[in-house]
C-alpha cells in the first residue's frame, strides 16, 4: 500500500522509531501517574502494565504496540507544536485504554492478556474493578490539572471517546447472546471499541496544542478509520494469525465464538459455504463440548469462512478503511514529514502480523 | 445543637424543603443524562436509581436523602448566584456517587440497597461494572460540555474527590482482612469514602458560580467534616438504628463484621469490656457459623461496645465534626439565610434516624 503522496527520501519514516519515541516520552509520565495510586492499587496497576510480575519483582513486560502514544505526539506536531505538548494526552489515552482492558477482561472472563494472567485472575475481581476506576480517574486528573482551556477541551473529547468505548463493550456483550449480528452492527461496535479511542489519540496532541475544531475533527476521522482498519486486521489475526506472533491460541476468536468481521461477513454473503457455516455455528452455540473441539474442527470452520468470502471481504475492508483514514489528512494543513509519519503508522497498522 | 448564629424567624429553615428543591431541580437533568446511555445501560441505570423495577415497570423508588444535590445548589448561592447554577454540579456529584455504589456493591457482595436487590444481583456483574463506568464518564461529560473555565475547575475537583472515593474503598477492602484497624485509619477511610464527595457537593455550585479557591476550599472543609459527622451517625445507626427506619437488619454492621467507628473506638479504649470485646471479635473472625448467630449474641456484642465507650465516643465525634464543619463557614462571606441553610443541613445530618 503506497503512501498517499510520493515519499521524499529526506522524510522517509521509521515506524519503529516513532513507536519508540512515544514509549520513551510517555512511559515515565505514565509511571509517575500510576505511582500516585494508594497501595495496593499502585502494585496492581504496575502488574497490569507489565512493570512487575505477580510476585512484585521488576519485570520488562510487553506493554503493547504503543501506537496510541505515538499518534498523540504526532498530532501535536500536526498542530505545529513540539511532540512533548502531546505527552499528557498520550498518557491520558493510555490510562483510559488500560482502564477498559482491566474491566473488559473481568466482564469477558478473559484469563490471559499480553502472555500473562489478567489482573482479576491474579489479584481478584475487586482489584480489577477498583484499579480500572482509578486509572480512569487518573486520566482526567492528568489532563485537567494542566488547567488550560485546551486541556478542558481535550478532557471533554476523551470523555466522549470513553463513553463510546463503554457503548462498544455493551454492544459486544449483547451480541454474544444473539444468533446473528449484521456487518453494520459489527462495524459500529468496532468503531466504538477501537475507533473512538484511536480517534482521540490521533487528535489529542493537536487539541492540547491549540488546534481548532476542524483540524481536530479531521484528525479524529483519520484515527477512527485507522481504528477500523486496525480492528479488521485484528479480526483476521484472531482467526488466521500465527500463534507465535500473536501470543494467542490458534483459531483464537473461533474458540471464543467471537462474531468478528470475517464471521459476520461470511454469514451475510449467502451461498452454500455461508449457509453451511450458519448451520454449523448454530449447532456450536448449543454444544456443551465446544471447548474440547479438535484443531481440525476449528480449521474446518475457518476454511468455510474463507470459502464464503469472509476473509477476503475483511482484508478488503481493512484497505478501504486505511484509504479513508489517509484521505482525512487532506483537511489538515500539516508539515509534509508529519503527514508522511501519519501515513507510515497507518501502513504499519494494516501490514502488522501481531 | 443550636445553629452557630441566633435564628432569625425570617430565615428559619425547612430542611425538607431544601432537600425537595435539590431533588426537583436535579432529577430531570439527571434523568436526561441517564437517557443518553445506550440500551441496555439506560434500563439498568434506571433500575439502580429506582425509576423502574426489575421488570422494567415505572417505580417510585427511594432515591436516597438527596443531601448532595441540596448542598450543590446551596453552594451556588454561597457564591451569590442562583441555585440553578449548581444544577450540573449536583447532577455530576450524584452520578459519581451512584457509580461508586454500583461498583462497591459488587466488590462487597452486597445484595440489597435501598430495600431492593442490587444491580449486580438483578442484571449481573458485567452490567454493574459497565453502567458504573458509564455514570462516571457521564459525570465528567455533564460538567465539561459546559465549556467554561469554571466547569474545568469543577471537573478537576470532582476528579480529585473521585480518586479519594476509590482510595477509601481500597482501604475499606484491605481493612476487612486485618484484625485491628486504628481509629485514625478508620477516620481516614471514612473521610475518603464519605467526606471527599460531600466536600465536592458543598463547593461545586460555588466553583461553577465563579467562587475563588479560598471560598471553594472553605466550603470543601465544611462538606468534608459534615461527611465525617454523617458517617459517625451512620456507624451508630448501623449498630443501634431502628430497622424500620434504616431499612437494614438489626445489628447490621455487626453482622457484616464491619470495623466501624464504634467498634474501633471500643477496641482502642482499653479496660475489661474493651479486652473482652477484642477476644470475642477475634473468635468471631474464625467462626464458620457466624451468620447464624442469634439476636442475643449480636446484642451482647453491641452491649460490650457500648460498655467500652464506643457508642458515646462516636456520638461525641459526630458532634465534634459537626462543630468543625460549621466553623469552616466563617471563612466564606455568604448571605445570612444561605449560611442558616448550611447550618440546618448539618444539624439534620447529625440528628437523622435513617
Amino acid at each position: 500500500m503506497p503512501p498517499a503522496e510520493a515519499a521524499d527520501p529526506s522524510t522517509e519514516v521509521e515506524v519503529s522509531a516513532l513507536l519508540e519515541r512515544g514509549r520513551t516520552l510517555a512511559t515515565p509520565v505514565l509511571r509517575a501517574a500510576v505511582d500516585r495510586l494508594a497501595p495496593p492499587m499502585d502494585t496492581v496497576a504496575a502488574y497490569h502494565f507489565g512493570w512487575i510480575d505477580a510476585e512484585g519483582n521488576p519485570a520488562d513486560g510487553d506493554g503493547g504496540k504503543a501506537v496510541r502514544p505515538a499518534l498523540a505526539l504526532l498530532s501535536a506536531q500536526a498542530a505545529g507544536r513540539d511532540p512533548e505538548v502531546g505527552v499528557p494526552g498520550a498518557v491520558a489515552v493510555e490510562l483510559v485504554h488500560n482502564f477498559s482492558l482491566l474491566h473488559d477482561d473481568l466482564m469477558d472472563g478473559d484469563e490471559q492478556r499480553r502472555h500473562r494472567d489478567t489482573v482479576w485472575k491474579v489479584h481478584g475481581p475487586a482489584q480489577a474493578i477498583l484499579v480500572g476506576d482509578a486509572l480512569f480517574a487518573l486520566a482526567n486528573e492528568i489532563l485537567l490539572e494542566l488547567g488550560t482551556t485546551e486541556a478542558g477541551r481535550a478532557a471533554r473529547r476523551l470523555t466522549a471517546a470513553t463513553r463510546a468505548l463503554i457503548d462498544g463493550q455493551a454492544q459486544d456483550i449483547s451480541y454474544e447472546h444473539r444468533d446473528r449480528v449484521s456487518v453494520r452492527e459489527c462495524l459500529e461496535m468496532e468503531g466504538n471499541k477501537t475507533g473512538a479511542l484511536l480517534a482521540c489519540a490521533s487528535s489529542i496532541g493537536a487539541v492540547l496544542g491549540g488546534a481548532d475544531d476542524t483540524a481536530a475533527e479531521a484528525l479524529e476521522r483519520y484515527g477512527y478509520h485507522l481504528g477500523l482498519a486496525f480492528q479488521a486486521v485484528d479480526d483476521l489475526l484472531g482467526i488466521w494469525g500465527d500463534p507465535d506472533a500473536t501470543g494467542k491460541q490458534t483459531w483464537s476468536d473461533l474458540r471464543q465464538r467471537k462474531k468478528s468481521l470475517p464471521v459476520v461477513a461470511a454469514l451475510a454473503a449467502g451461498g452454500p459455504a455461508s449457509d453451511r457455516l450458519g448451520e454449523i455455528l448454530a449447532e456450536d452455540a448449543k454444544s456443551s463440548d465446544f471447548e474440547n473441539f479438535s484443531e481440525e474442527e476449528f480449521a474446518a470452520r475457518a476454511a468455510l469462512i474463507e470459502e464464503a468470502g469472509g476473509r477476503e471481504w475483511t482484508a478488503q475492508e481493512a484497505r478501504r478503511q486505511h484509504a479513508i483514514a489517509l484521505e482525512a489528512l487532506d483537511a489538515v494543513g500539516m508539515p509534509p514529514q508529519v503527514r508522511a509519519q501519519f501515513t507510515a503508522l497507518a501502513d504499519f497498522v494494516v501490514v502488522r502480523k501481531r
